[in-house]
């Protein structure tokens, strides 16, 4: 125990995740998990694809899985989502142990918090603002689904959907996913409510209830609303106006269930990875445009994934910034420090090499997936959001375990693995500069 | 002729460029210039291809134009390569007429230099060293084609493919570009040193030539020097590796045909664009590796295109500087300073929103094609480079369009363009900055 406390928070954070999603997939392999037998690969994907929210599934888990199975897929996201560092620190509390500055610093890491005064207060409130908004959705879920599937069933589905939706893991229990709720207004208000509240991040949400007047929100939540907005208002109108007349997707539905569809498909793929039209029917076009999204994903410390929006922003932030002629990148009238530009493209850069290798890596492997859908997997995988064109059943046993490697990536943070293994070194020496040539 | 002088250096260099391809397209419609009626967008297309030194081709150029018409994609080339610029001093100066300092920003800004003294002196060396370069090439490769085409028709095509490759423009006048050569060690060498030389960028050359002792060479020429080294050993190898038993590219080569083979087609793709085995039959591992060679493309100052390799070294640079902890970018004892990380970021940023935007365009216009095939015909076009899988003979009318905007933005440069788009401005007012979450 001595030593494991002595591995440094990124280390530890990798170890817990290891432990539990080993867990995870001994608890999905017994008997009464599954109604058949299921491959031992499977269970390990299944686990870590719901440890990591990601929702990307080789076998069916509404037929495959027993209620039982489902309800450890269920506690697996619910762990995974709020983050096992807040269960680490409650635990601590509920022990009655001291909260060392080294489990603090690791909760710090793992929400990404600026100071590290008040974490444990954000983890108390993150608990129980979680299971409050999860509680309150389910009964609104149960709504449509206790008439449709009966009481004990229909409260398990709105169980199984809110925790899902919630940590934005898009696991769900139909093998069409939600696609029979494309039109439906309160399946598509209550999942895309919950998938949103928990991926725009809970400082956001802290930061929107504390002050509750737009002109007083930190400059990060100010970022986050605009930027959510704008980018989801864009998506709709991409994904109406290219599926508009196409047969698979929006062709023949009614404009209502269109507009609800274009809406769904388009707050979706930033981590949540439900889908309500066949993702395997899109437009390559739009295939595209959802990989960008993808990669993207959702807000800091929240339960999505992707390089963070507001990574995205600060890195056309600054780019309009130079294009101005202009140094400091200011936004509402606050300068963003430089070294945040240096952190974005970091993040960028390891996130897109990651891609990359993914990418080569599965083009080996599956000879014959197209080149477009081994993109979608790979990045869908990458950015924990769980949507697939199809290739997810078909992957063969060398791309089960690459895409669980990825899913395993992207949600420990590119980052998080490159500081285990690199120690941070002072500076000891500066050198004269020297000027080079780009572009 | 007041008024066009009052244009700002990107605006004049904009403005060239639409001129010389004007005349270029005009010329290259010329009854003469064809055996058969060739259409406007085909000439239009070429013209620009041939001006931008890319070498994607509409229509192949060695049996649909006359010995004229090649003359003029020639000189096309030529002029587009060693830079309207420089041409525009040399006329100034053969005029007699006095350079003025906006003249002389005008070539810093195409050359890229970082001082306007020696600009004219280099402009010179330039125009000098390039056709004495372009000619002793020509003698070597008429050892080859004299004896196989005769005397004139040798030389000619001597003379036209040293221009071709030493301007990185790829154009050759066989259907099939150099496939017949791809195990001929003087067509390998002469023309991958041409293309290489061509491509280094002209500064670097004047640095090696000057210095003669690595220690001694400027922090750009060795980032350059080391960069293109290890970036073709690691591509040819990869490659050879990955095509080996490809029965469409080098499975039934010897193994001395399938070397020289996988090391013309690593150190092509950055720019050159010239091509000895089949680019539609590669795989879609190696056709997606190559798509990164296109886009990090050639030397800054060179007849090359994409971001460069500098700009792709210094957004590498820093992402290690970052995970290692450290504040400055330091290679070989020398600090980059943090503007060039901006500026880096701002062009890598503006060239993925090009190609990302160029892809979504001719995804919507190109039915039939698959996605792989446009993602790299844009990349090709936007890098300069000029391989394509197959698509660019099979373009629509549209596409034909987007293809020769996306050449004609990947040569004058995102930044140029974005330039001259905005008026820079001072900072007036700096705010207080305020810390963000990323990642
Ligand atoms: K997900
Ligand atoms: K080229």
């Amino acid at each position: 125990m001595k030593k494991f406390i002595k591995l440094n928070p990124s280390q530890l954070l990798i170890s817990v995740f290891v432990v539990s999603i080993s867990v995870g997939t001994l608890l999905l392999k017994l008997p009464f998990s599954t109604h058949d037998h299921i491959k031992w690969i499977d269970a390990l994907f299944i686990a870590t694809s719901a440890m990591t929210v990601t929702g990307l599934a080789t076998v069916d888990p509404g037929t495959t899985f027993t209620t039982f199975g489902q309800l450890i897929i269920a506690l697996l996201i619910q762990v995974g989502g709020l983050g096992i560092m807040s269960f680490a620190v409650l635990i601590f509390i509920m022990l009655g142990k001291k909260i060392g500055l080294k489990e603090r610093l690791l909760m710090q890491h793992a929400l990404n918090q600026t100071s590290v005064g008040g974490i444990i207060k954000l983890v108390k409130y993150l608990f129980v603002f979680s299971i409050t908004i999860e509680m309150i959705a389910m009964v609104f879920l149960a709504i449509r689904w206790v008439p449709q599937y009966g009481l004990s069933k229909g409260l398990f589905y709105s169980f199984f959907h809110s925790i899902s939706a919630f940590n934005n893991a898009g696991f769900a229990l139909w093998p069409d996913n939600l696609i029979q709720y494309v039109g439906d207004p309160i399946i598509n208000i209550v999942i895309s409510f919950l998938f949103i509240i928990g991926g725009i991040g809970f400082t956001v949400l802290v930061d929107v209830w504390k002050k509750r007047s737009y002109r007083k929100l930190s400059l990060h939540t100010k970022l986050m609303l605009t930027g959510t907005l704008v980018l989801n208002i864009v998506a709709m109108f991409f994904i109406f106006c290219v599926e508009y007349s196409n047969p698979q997707t929006l062709g023949n539905l009614s404009l209502g269930d269109k507009l609800w569809a274009s809406y769904f498909q388009a707050v979706s793929p930033r981590t949540a990875g439900f889908n309500t039209v066949d993702m395997g029917g899109l437009d390559e076009t739009t295939i595209f445009f959802i990989i960008i999204l993808m990669f993207i994903g959702a807000g800091s410390g929240s339960t999505g994934g992707g390089i963070k929006l507001t990574t995205a922003l600060v890195i056309g932030l600054a780019t309009v910034t130079f294009l101005r002629g202009k140094n400091d990148i200011v936004v509402s009238k606050r300068t963003i420090n430089s070294s945040f530009i240096l952190k974005a493209l970091a993040i960028t850069m390891i996130s897109i090499v990651f891609v990359i290798l993914g990418i080569l890596l599965l083009n080996i492997t599956e000879k014959e997936a197209s080149f477009l859908d081994i993109m979608f997997e790979v990045v869908s995988a990458f950015g924990t959001v769980g949507l697939s064109t199809g290739l997810t059943g078909m992957l063969t046993f060398a791309g089960k375990q690459i895409i669980i490697f990825i899913m395993f990536l992207g949600k420990i943070g590119p980052l998080t693995l490159m500081f285990s293994l690199a120690s941070p070194s002072k500076e000891k020496i500066r050198y004269p500069q020297e000027d080079i040539l780009t572009g």
